[in-house]
């Protein structure tokens, strides 16, 4: 009950719907599928008010594991998100260059940018 | 070579370093360590020139699992950062509740969050 309390009052919203896409990409068609990631993923941020924020990374050592932060305004903004043409688009174009995703609910705990 | 002019394309800076790190917490000192975790993010990015930015996240259906991606100016400001005394009091507060810590160093593709 305390973690519960903790975590509300420290969450950004509590409608926020946040995810973790562990994405392994086939090595030979990364620099494709980085390409297809940042197409749809600009699209998203530009379109879509639900879409809040991505953070998307590669491991250095094993550039074809790809880790991406997703944040959307609640679960109904995720639901629309991947009814777009851009996420469609996305989706068919790296559905043979993707080798393992897995998908994790997360709960925030703390998100902070430095204030420039 | 390609992915490599591509990385370089799209790093907010060069010099950035940074990492994701996976913490299992002991479930019965859960909310002492998200306390601990806090009080280490909020000291360090406000006094560490060279701390830019962390997304701590819990996964939703487990809790104990921690994930954090953590941005430094540089490797020499992460240097600087583990010397500090908030972060060497947050390690000596969670030695006894972290089970597993796994770090991993990580590369940019894209981090945006929407402008307001």
């Amino acid at each position: 009950m305390m973690t519960l309390t903790l975590q509300n009052s420290i969450a950004q919203n509590e409608t926020t719907y946040m995810r973790i896409a562990k994405i392994t990409v086939d090595s030979v068609k990364l620099n494709d599928y980085l390409i297809a990631l940042k197409t749809q993923m600009q699209s998203a941020l530009k379109y879509e008010k639900g879409v809040l924020a991505y953070s998307a990374v590669q491991d250095k050592n094993n550039p074809n594991k790809i880790t991406i932060l997703e944040t959307y305004a609640s679960v109904p903004a995720y639901e629309s998100h991947i009814q777009t043409d851009h996420f469609n688009k996305y989706k068919t174009t790296v559905a043979d260059m993707v080798k393992e995703l897995e998908l994790t609910d997360v709960i925030p705990i703390s998100i902070k940018t430095k204030q420039k």
